[in-house]
């Protein structure tokens, strides 16, 4: 056995046997994947022992430090305080969209290094890339010089940012080790404080559409993602919001970007609105920008214009019609009564099967596929109107759309109380 | 994700969540594993997940079973009743070298297919390949030949049995997960019923020279294999015998074979003596032969000629000199007294830093080189007696064998309370 190789089963064996890894042999293991020296039997021996025996706060922020020290952290020189939010994960999620350009107009700049979707949830930069012409890779010169032009910027991670956080959750992709949550708040928050931003808002979504379906479990995670923000002296504010229905009508790829213009011209669905404001609010608070007033800037439409410059500086044509499916179908109401549940997963299935996610990380998406939400919980419906409406270029994708949909819709005699889309404020400060 | 990559990703969140692995989800891992269609790293985590939230005795009998069926289970096709024994592995444990042509002496036949060598106990085909000649590797014809004419066989296992646990315990020993007892007796035992022998007799070691250091672990592990037995109808035996101090006087390779001569022709160390015996009349006890009296043909030396027959039919001189280290150091008595214990796990260590042992599986080992037992617990011992002659090919490891010994030695004004060598009997019949 190599010396190199017997570090590896030092750092498995501790971890296996229950006890805490030192900051020497996480910062050894982490470069030593990265260089291809711990192999991926071992790493994903060891992730499965984090999962199962958990890793604590000072293990998380070091880990964490190890993947940032993989790669290059951003040196951004941008003379406006930087903000960024990161959402992890939801139905119909288009907030990045509209947010962004309201938070630079309001006076912050905004690096938002995005992803792409797998599963049932869609990534940002797939929804943008519907927009003919516009990029997702930028040099690390482009995205300052669109963040000091523009004050935005949302655009794929570059190459040597975290790279370890790459290669490992590839590998815990299939391994079933996704789920710890020292595992994924290192991930997000790796890449987050790498790209060097001064402050972050993070949207932790809970419900059937969300990672965290519970409660308790969101609130797990938003503690290990505020801890490390703490740890690593990054200002950090985590909302808990509802991911039980879609967020706003449009679920999919370029209906998401037409319902996030709408919420950029001053209309849009009243939730999606509330959470950009909200969102917008606390990232502002953050930047040392509490006197600015989002809810005004976004009705008078002046991100909207920021908008448009953030599409063309990274070569889209934001007037440019976007792509339309040559297959629709209608999902009707079968009652009378109130939309009681539009459940969030089964709406992210449905959208998935039509084409608008990616079962592989290599495969494309369609960019026109996906759900429309006619009518959202709580509105009174009719028999036979429309409530679904599904989007899609591959009419045999359809079947499978419907039955993912099945038992997702529940039409009440009286509306049920609906709750609050925020459900929990944590912050490291 | 490919469809045979999720079912992989389910029988990894089965174990993963602490359920049970159904009997389809042990054949299709282990079968896919074999057949590449699993990747290391996936059951790389599997192997984590089963030490962590273990396998139950249904499931281990089913994983026994599923690697049994990657290869070919041997047909020995021999008249006379077939009995195997398998040790976990001691320090100077070289029974089998006796006990295989004493067995075939007293009328079973003896198919004991062997392993090498790996950290600090011995294997039983590196012994014998310091006779000059000997080979380890037969065809199966050349194994039924051998069985049919001298009764006794000590080869390597052909590459058709249980190919699954050759991969798997090659990657479990590079992950941190060779400590799980389902995964060690079912790589044990899928082993020996593939080998086709009629009935088994297990020595189980227990002690700081053995692989379970305690009495709990070894009974746990002796449970485990005697349930496999029981599962697969296989009459098994399995003794709980001492390893807290080297078995003999010899530790080492040639050393070795020169002690299990000394015993085959009448003499040797009682301990040695002892255990072949007990062995013997365990395995002669469920090959149907009860009335054999082993001890008394090993003292009549018919056994020996049986030897002389056994390694002549795999191309070795038994008559032939054996190799001769080219340096020896003693290491005396600091004290007058009795010699109170001296630590298997220590002499195991040293014989293996002097050249006796592989750190790799793919090292050479060094024919000479091991330890001599020069007293053994119990004995009077004075000052400056020689303990310990010290044997190897390369001079530069003894300061490292010396350092192994430290603390190993404990000599006291009266001889402590011996211990029985063998502890407990476990029988699945």
């Amino acid at each position: 056995m190599s010396r190199e190789a017997m570090s590896a089963m030092d750092v498995i064996r501790t971890k296996r046997d229950g006890l805490r890894l030192t900051g020497e042999q996480i910062d050894w293991v982490v470069g030593a994947y990265t260089r291809g020296v711990v192999a991926d039997e071992q790493m994903a021996a060891l992730a499965m022992a984090i999962l199962l025996n958990g890793m604590d706060t000072t293990e998380t922020a070091r880990w964490t430090r190890a993947m940032i020290d993989s790669g290059q952290r951003l040196r951004l020189d941008v003379d406006r305080p930087t903000v960024d939010k990161h959402s992890t994960g939801g139905v119909g999620d288009k907030i990045t969209l509209p947010l962004a350009p309201l938070v630079a107009t309001c006076g912050a700049a905004v690096p938002q290094l995005s992803g792409r979707g797998l599963g049932h949830t869609g990534g940002t930069l797939d929804k943008l890339e519907s927009i003919p012409g516009w990029r997702a890779r930028l040099s690390l010169d482009e995205i300052r010089a669109q963040l000091a032009e523009v004050g935005a910027v949302v655009c794929a991670p570059t190459d040597d940012l975290a790279p370890a956080d790459r290669k490992l959750y590839a590998l815990r992709d299939v391994t079933g080790t996704v789920e710890s949550v020292p595992l994924i708040a290192s991930s997000i928050m790796s890449k987050k404080i790498a790209e060097g931003a001064d402050a972050l808002v993070l949207d932790v979504k809970v419900g059937s559409g969300a990672f965290m379906k519970t409660r308790e479990d969101a609130t797990r995670l938003a503690e290990a993602l505020v801890g490390i923000g703490a740890e690593h002296g990054l200002a950090v504010t985590a909302l808990l919001t509802d991911m039980s229905t879609p967020l706003g009508r449009a679920v999919g790829n370029a209906v998401e970007v037409e319902e996030a213009v709408d919420v950029l011209r001053g209309g849009g669905p009243a939730d999606v609105v509330e959470l950009t404001v909200t969102l917008a609010e606390e990232m502002l608070a953050l930047a040392g920008l509490p006197a600015a007033d989002p809810a005004a800037v976004l009705a008078s439409g002046a991100a909207y214009e920021t908008w448009c410059r953030m599409i063309r500086a990274q070569g889209g044509d934001p007037q440019a019609p976007l792509p339309r499916a040559g297959h629709t179908q209608v999902v009707p109401a079968a009652d009378d009564g109130v939309l009681a549940q539009l459940d969030a997963y089964a709406v992210g299935v449905a959208a998935w099967r039509l084409g608008a996610g990616r079962a592989r990380k290599e495969d494309p998406v369609q960019h026109a596929a996906g759900v429309l939400c006619l009518a959202k919980p709580g509105e009174r419906v009719t028999a036979g109107q429309p409530l679904l409406e599904l989007r899609t270029d591959a009419p045999d994708t359809v079947p499978a759309a419907l039955a993912a949909l099945d038992g997702a819709i529940e039409i009440a005699d009286a509306a049920p109380p609906s709750g609050p889309l925020v459900l929990d404020t944590l912050r490291s400060h």
